[in-house]
């Protein structure tokens, strides 16, 4: 069965690619070895995608940005498959790409996968299962992969992981009103576009791109030989997107050139192996019924500072060895 | 006779106190369970301690402005201990505060204790001596622990996570040249201070200074109803040292006030207990023999692309089950 969906998603077959995606998803453990060996059977994948993040502040208008940005894409020639990573939302369907109107056009190209973002979960769950989702997307010959967050805490650390550039979509605001891109954020962009900028809001955009530049030249670029650029658009009025994809593919052309490109990714996925293995390795850990008997206790005494760290852990990891 | 040491180290034994950070920094086992009973019975520390992180790049005197500001400190009645946090350094004494002259007229004072850096080690490693060493200079009855740190990739953050403060040091500097603060660290600080606004580089730092208020502006705050100050100083001279004093003690009032100093602390001591968790169930995976054979070729798999990293985990796992 396996055998046979491997190759109706390798064959392009939408549905099941829907599928194989809920079998990533699935956290029961018969639908984990099954999807373990699909994406065996699978890899390696066509190495000539592109995987593109997108995160920005919700209000700063990412799925319009998509919108005009995969359109684009697409008329060029691409296959696109958007993904969402969003651990905050608790509900199934997701918080965000989960009302497909908001991007109805897009949505119903041929050339075109949307998928909502898998419900619920740690963090680390959701990265994995987007990982492994970008991986069928590209295995069914989708050329573009995006993976849009809205970020809570670390989602786009994680997502900055799974993907080749990182784009952050900020609205037009200036000085103070700018306060609160998230921490962090900034320093895992690799471009920087400033939406909405269309009519009355022009100034503002500008004003943001000036503070946003000014910012970035602070930091020491996140890589060798490449300036991260921030960008006027306006996804409405469809302006300024032909740049932003134009300096996407260039960036990326570059990149790959230069060699940069594969060994980044098999650096994440030997890090991502290294991920799971450390996660594996806890839940045994935590499942350990000594551990489970005496972890309230140990956090206790740490609390109150009547036991160091170290020693509770110590006292922890030796039950654990003995069990 | 770990009593006895534990009894000097509360005395205020300096000699007693350094050999009980060489217990606690030796790697051999012996030593390591000597130095965790030592731990446990010196804890709880006195909490009225101020724990403050200092980092900034080579040049921007990290030394003179610890200097500075340690004298001004003592002066007012605090007793100081410096620790260093250097995973960068092979050699035996660290590549900063390995040099005491650096900080000669303080380290004479009988109120202050210097600690080079220990030597080596992984990053893990070295903030888990660090951690330690404080406790131990709180138990000696040091009521202000200064913490400096010259990042590699990721030490600052694991200094902000062992100090109750943390305070980058940058050099005068404007735009571009200004260019090169580690990514991460700017939004780490509580406080930034300029150093070396004196003479002909005053115009530069107060450009350093504005160029920084801007790029904090654009931040999310790290702490609620917290608002990192830029200030100007010159340790050389003296001049907005008092100011810097000033700010750091009176925030940390502020914040003990607040109730948000002791639940960071024990927030800090847990996340502690789970790292040390997390490294020795992986030393102890990585000990393994099962892993040790297989690993080099999982890891080969999976850059290549042939094997999915979950899988590979998965089987590594399922091998140390086994074993």
């Amino acid at each position: 069965m396996t055998a046979s969906l491997a190759e109706r998603v390798r064959a392009g077959d939408r549905r099941a690619l829907a599928k194989a995606i809920t079998l990533v998803e699935s956290t029961r453990e018969a639908d984990r070895a099954e999807a373990r060996e699909l994406l065996d059977t699978l890899l390696p994948a066509p190495t000539a995608s592109l995987r593109v993040g997108l995160s920005g502040a919700p209000g700063a208008g990412k799925s319009s940005v998509i919108e005009a940005l995969g359109t684009h894409a697409v008329e060029a020639g691409h296959r696109l498959a958007v993904l969402a990573v969003d651990p905050s939302s608790k509900r199934s369907g997701g918080s965000i790409l989960g009302d497909k109107t908001r991007m109805a056009d897009l949505g119903r190209r041929p050339e075109v996968f949307i998928r909502p973002s898998p419900s619920g979960g740690t963090l680390g769950g959701v990265a994995r299962r987007t990982r492994e989702a970008i991986l069928l997307c590209e295995a069914a010959g989708f050329d573009l992969v995006m993976v849009e967050t809205v970020g809570v805490g670390q989602s786009e650390v994680a997502v900055a992981d799974l993907v080749d550039l990182f784009l952050l979509v900020v609205a037009p605001a200036g000085g103070d009103e700018l306060q609160g891109i998230k921490r962090g954020i900034m320093e895992l962009a690799d471009l920087i576009v400033v939406n909405k900028a269309d009519g009355d809001l022009l100034p503002a955009a500008n004003r943001a791109a000036a503070d946003l530049r000014r910012a970035v030249h602070l930091l020491r670029p996140k890589r060798e030989g490449w300036e991260v650029e921030v960008l006027l658009a306006s996804a409405a009025e469809g302006t300024g997107i032909v740049e932003v994809w134009d300096h996407l593919t260039a960036g990326a052309e570059r990149l790959r050139a230069a060699g940069a490109f594969e060994p980044a990714r098999a650096d994440q996925a030997v890090s991502w192996m290294w991920s799971e293995v450390r996660e594996g390795l806890l839940d045994a850990f935590l499942a350990d019924p000594a551990v489970q008997a005496e972890l309230a206790a140990s956090e206790r005494q740490i609390r109150a500072g009547e036991r160091s760290p170290t020693s509770a852990a110590q006292a922890l990891l030796a039950r654990v060895r003995r069990s």
